[in-house]
């Protein structure tokens, strides 16, 4: 209902009990203004707080990303002494810019990553100086009139094949900023040479300017609180394993749990059984990571030539794997309806492969956290294989059992003198348990795939044997205590 | 067999007949650089073949990528000009350096990729110079004393929060490069402006600059042969449900078809098989296209308000279906053995359901890839409906006709007088049919799901009518057929 009233709207809405209510009339023209930019400042501040509040439960969370933050603030602070220092000022002049912009550029918040950039920025430039410099020499030899045409055509030449370069993947992914920097100081020497006669000795003093700005990074990002690209993929891989258990078991125990005790124990797990959607999301974050994990020196318990390789085939495996387990849950949510009794026969067998499974999963990301030999992991593949032969088993006599019971109950329904008769469960019901068994049986596949995969790796990262387990393990716990974190870490 | 002979070395094997054959003996000590030499300039050679081979074969492939290298040329040279044309450099002198660099930093592949770079280096630019100014002037008020700690103190904290602020994924995601900009632009101009006094004149000269860089980088991307990120995503997502469509009919039509024709119908497939790997690895390109996609005017069939965040419900359905087609290629895979006799059952009904899912999806595509509201969609996910109850129907009917035909082998069995007697299947047989059904129902399932995006994302696209329809795909196809490749996508 709307009634104009001497100008102004007036609003009267019904309400359910029958009366009619008036509501405030609107503002006056002077009002609205303010009224507008009130709601707007408000919600301004309340996204800026928003915005706060999740910076800080980051900061909270991941502290070494703050630090990472301090650690650029410092070397930024450093290499601006060049400015303020008169004698390194007179040295370097403008080309100190140079150096600040290598800091800002290239310190990334991995040692690999900062050490990768820093090889590339040094090599590009470098090469690209070398082959302006030979390129304006030529140029300047042919003539006034030539050389804006020989230089303009080595420009577009040049700057396009190494931007098409760029769309390589080996290039993509170790050389594409070295590709950048290259045509960024090919076209500003061969160009600005055009009016700069002292070419080489500015160059000099940019790439020194560049080594200074890039030591004073690789020593910064290795001495103070170093986060070494290794040690992200590393823990990245073990995490993911556990992430996996935690979500096998979540889905399995959902499936069986969940109609005696209710729907909030679903929800609770719901976290848990979503862990696998890190699992399937990080292959990107595992590629770039051993790719300048390649870059970094020995550190902690990997060798400079640690095979990072195995650990980008260990991640599809446990993609894979994800892959199964998210379709499981998928499966098991959809079908929970109807045969309740039927779960029953299979609960604890279903139960003891899926707690086996975790076991292994467990046990391989403690050898891989610890980097020792696992003595306990033959011993728990075994009886995982045990779990699922008995439950194969289970399913097996799953018919012998239905007829018993329907006997059973025949009986009991022929004492009680009810007309109603129960009747064999028809194959559509079993369908759902046999979809169980074989992802079950197909998950174990999987795993014992990852079981390879981790053995190879320790064979070539020459993990530690049984007996130095103990102080090992001791070892890694007081360090990784610190760095665990619960997060989804695929995006560092 | 090893013998010494006279300060050189002799191999000899022996050869499988019972003879031994004396090998060449090693070269003599002037000879071995040489060879070494050669080994080491042919591996080099083999290698920059193998590397021009791969780039050709991208560039035939992706002709795309080719044009995008020529523009980034055209570009440069371009900019080069404020170089050679006198008045221009009169005009802006050193300071066209910033142009250069503001084209080969800024010019991406796609034009909402450029768009946001150039609108985040113009803005963090800005913010920067603005800020750096400030902060200049107010330590310059402060005596000449506490002006270097000011500043510095200044670079640290606002070089530590940006640094940081680009953890925080809203910010990584849209305003990553612009944080970067902001960092150095600040740093060089507070730090420099300790030296240099034309700050204000020197920061308008920068910016104008920026802008003819970014200007010219935008005109380009936009006007020769322009590459939308949003035409990429709306390619990538249609071309994604094909290849679902083409992975699960390969997946199902290898398990049936496998044991009739051997093995190398098995490899023919297999690359249309792995089909689905390339859409269970395009989450984060979908990501960043959206992201782009999200800063470009109105092109084609797309507003500048076009739902992008539909296109990234629906990659995440495709992936979910995907996770179950791995899971079904894998358990068919791995329960190839035994009960060939029962496949044959259900071989009709399976194909069927599939070949109507790969007709939905293949529907699907259409209708994105058009943009066009399907006039056969309902009644190809009524079929493909039918299909999957008749299916369910069957594996009910299994038992019934596994007796049957028992009761007829054992008839035929005592016809000729055989003690050899056939028993029933065991449970365990009919697992690998029970498990195909289920997963059949869940990819159906899923595929539902895919319509319903898709219907959603066709609402609030406006896609055209079913009249329209014809029209619309005759353009289409004439326009995509050259941009379509077969290649996997998802690394642009």
């Amino acid at each position: 209902m709307e009634k104009q009233v001497l100008g102004g709207l007036q609003w009267r809405i019904n309400v359910p009990n029958g009366m009619s209510k008036e509501l405030d009339p609107e503002c006056s023209c002077y009002c609205k203004p303010w009224l507008a930019l009130k709601s707007l400042v408000g919600g301004l501040v309340a996204r800026v707080l928003r915005f706060l509040d999740k910076a800080w439960a980051l900061g909270v969370s991941e502290p070494k990303k703050v630090i990472h933050g301090f650690k650029v603030g410092i070397a930024l602070s450093l290499v601006s002494l060049f400015y303020y220092v008169r004698p390194l000022y007179d040295v370097f002049g403008g080309n100190a810019m140079w150096a600040v912009m290598t800091v800002v550029v290239v310190f990334e918040y991995t040692v690999g990553a900062t050490l990768s950039k820093s090889i590339n920025r040094a090599t590009g430039t470098f090469l690209a100086g070398s082959l302006g410099i030979g390129v304006h020499w030529v140029a300047s030899q042919s003539g006034e009139k030539f050389e804006p045409i020989i230089l303009g055509i080595s420009v577009f030449l040049l700057a396009s094949a190494a931007t098409f370069s760029r769309f390589i993947p080996s290039v993509k992914a170790r050389f594409d900023y070295g590709a950048m920097i290259f045509i960024l100081t090919f076209s500003l020497v061969s160009v600005s040479g055009y009016r700069v006669d002292k070419l080489i000795g500015m160059a000099q003093q940019r790439l020194s300017t560049i080594a200074i700005g890039t030591s004073l990074c690789i020593f910064i990002s290795m001495c103070i609180s170093p986060i070494w690209a290794g040690d992200e993929l590393h823990r990245l891989i073990h995490r993911n394993m556990e992430k996996l258990a935690e979500s096998l078991e979540a889905s399995v125990a959902n499936y069986f749990k969940d109609n005696q005790s209710g729907y909030p124990s679903q929800e609770d797990n719901s976290k848990k059984t979503q862990a696998y959607k890190c699992v399937l999301n990080s292959k990107a974050t595992e590629e770039s990571m051993a790719n300048f994990a390649r870059w970094e020196p020995a550190h902690g318990p990997f060798n400079f030539r640690h095979p990072w390789k195995e650990y980008l085939k260990i991640g599809a495996l446990l993609r894979e794997c994800a892959c199964c387990i998210e379709t499981l849950s998928g499966c098991l949510n959809s079908e929970k309806q109807g045969m309740e009794h039927l779960k029953g026969y299979l609960k604890h067998a279903s139960m003891a492969v899926c707690s086996h499974s975790c076991n292994v999963l467990r046990e391989l990301s403690k050898s891989v956290k610890t980097t020792t030999k696992s003595s306990k992991l033959y011993l728990s593949v075994g009886e995982m294989k045990f779990a699922l032969q008995e439950l194969q088993n289970a399913l097996k006599s799953l018919p012998t059992q239905l007829i018993l019971e329907q006997v059973l109950a025949s009986q009991a329904n022929e004492n009680k003198s009810t007309t109603k008769k129960e009747c064999a469960p028809p194959v559509m019901e079993v369908i759902p348990l046999a979809t169980l068994v074989s992802l079950l049986t197909e998950i174990v596949a999987r795993i014992e795939e990852i079981v390879d995969g981790v053995i190879k790796l320790a064979e070539l990262a020459e993990f530690k044997a049984f007996n130095e387990e103990k102080i090992a393990q001791n070892q890694s716990t007081s360090n990784n205590q610190r760095s665990d974190n619960p997060s989804c870490e695929t995006e560092p």
